[in-house]
C-alpha cells in the first residue's frame, strides 16, 4: 500500500489526498507534524527521505517522490482511470496551467516556512504578514476566476463535467483563503466550483478536519 | 509559427526558450519589457492575453498558454521528439519533482513582483531583500544537489545521458544565482551540470544576453 507523509493543514498534501481518493487508491497516512517539536519535517530522519523537508512525500514500494504535482501526475501515469487530465493536449495544458497558477504562484508564497521567514529574519509584523498572505491569494484568484469563467456553462467543475487536477489544486487553496478571511466576493465562480467539489466524497474525506492528526 | 511573449531576464521565459530550441521549433519572440513603462506586463492589452500579467505566454495558432512548465509539457505532448521527459513513470516523476523544486519552491519567491512587494508594502530593506533572494536559492539548491548526486556517474546532465526538463529548469536558476552572487561552493554537481548544458547550442541561444531585448 502507498504511504503518504502528510499533515492535515498542508494544502499541498491535501491535493494529494484528494487525488488518491478520486482514483480510489488506498494509502496509509503518516503524519509529519509541521509545528510540533519545532517542526518534525526538519528532523534528520525525515530529511533523509525528503531533502526539501516539506510535505507531502509519497512512497510506492521502494520508490519515493516529493512535490505534490509530480505525485499527482505519477498517480495519473500509473493509475490512469479516472483521468484527472483531459486527453487532448490543449485542454490538458490548460488544466496544468491553472494548477500551476496555484502550485507555483500562490501557495509557495504563503506556506509555513515562508511566513516564518517573513516574521523572523525579515522582521515583518504579524499584521503585515496577513496582508502578504491575502495579497498573493487575491492576485492569483483574479487570474483563476478569469481562466475558469469561460467554462462556467460547461459543467460544475473548473473545466467542465469532469473533475481535473485543477479542482484538486483549487479546493485546498480556497480552504486557505477562508481560513485567513480572504474576501471571496470577486470570485463567485471559484466559490461555486469549490462548493460543487465538496459535495463529492473524495474531496470530503480529504479535508483537513477529517484527518487523524487534526487537532 | 509559434509566438513567445518573452523577456530576456525572465528565468521562466528562459526555460521555454531552451525547450523550444532543444526541440528545434522555430518561434517568434515578442518582448514584454518587465521594467520599462512601469512594466509592460501590467498593460491591459497584455493582461487580456494573460490574466496573470506574467511572462512567458506561448501562442500556437489561436491557442494561448501561460505557465512555463505547462508550456514545456505542451511542447512535449505535441512534439515528442527529442523527449524532455523519460518514458518510465518513476523516472518521469523524478524529473518533474526536480523541476518543481525550482518552478514552485525557488523561483516564485524570488521573481520581480515578489521582490517589488517585499521592498514596497512590506517595507523590507534592499539589503535584506538580497538575503531573502539568496536564502530561497540556497534552500532549494541544497535539496537539488542531493537529488542530483545519485545520478552524477550516469551522465553529464541532471538525470543522466539525456537532457530533460530538469536541466531546462536548472540552468536559468543557476544564472539567477550567479547574477545575485549566491555562493555555489556547496553545489559542485549543479555547477557541473550547468557547465555541461551550456556547451549545447540550444542552451547557448536561449541565454538572456543572446536575446534581442537584452540591454
Amino acid at each position: 500500500m502507498m504511504l503518504l507523509y502528510d499533515y492535515w493543514r498542508s494544502s499541498a498534501a491535501y491535493r494529494v489526498r484528494i487525488a488518491l481518493n478520486l482514483k480510489g487508491l488506498p494509502y496509509e497516512a503518516h503524519s509529519v507534524h509541521l509545528v510540533k517539536d519545532g517542526g518534525q519535517q526538519h528532523q534528520s530522519d525525515y530529511r533523509a527521505l525528503n531533502p526539501q523537508g516539506l510535505v507531502p512525500l509519497l512512497t510506492d514500494g521502494s520508490f519515493r517522490l516529493n512535490q505534490s504535482l509530480a505525485i499527482i501526475e505519477y498517480l495519473e501515469d500509473t493509475h490512469p482511470s479516472p483521468a484527472l487530465l483531459p486527453a487532448d493536449p490543449q485542454s490538458k495544458a490548460q488544466v496544468r496551467a491553472f494548477s500551476q497558477v496555484i502550485a507555483c504562484d500562490i501557495h509557495p508564497l504563503d506556506n509555513l516556512r515562508v511566513l516564518q521567514y517573513l516574521t523572523g529574519p525579515m522582521e515583518v509584523s504579524e499584521e503585515r504578514k496577513l496582508v502578504w498572505y491575502q495579497h498573493w491569494i487575491l492576485e492569483g484568484f483574479k487570474a483563476l476566476e478569469k481562466m475558469a469563467a469561460s467554462y462556467a456553462d460547461a459543467g460544475p467543475y473548473c473545466f467542465g463535467e469532469q473533475v481535473t487536477m485543477a479542482d484538486v489544486c483549487l479546493i485546498p487553496q480556497v480552504y486557505n483563503a477562508d481560513r485567513f478571511n480572504c474576501p471571496m466576493t470577486d470570485f463567485p465562480r471559484l466559490r461555486e466550483i469549490n462548493d460543487n467539489c465538496l459535495k463529492l466524497e473524495a474531496f470530503q474525506k480529504a479535508t483537513p478536519e477529517q484527518q487523524a492528526d487534526a487537532t
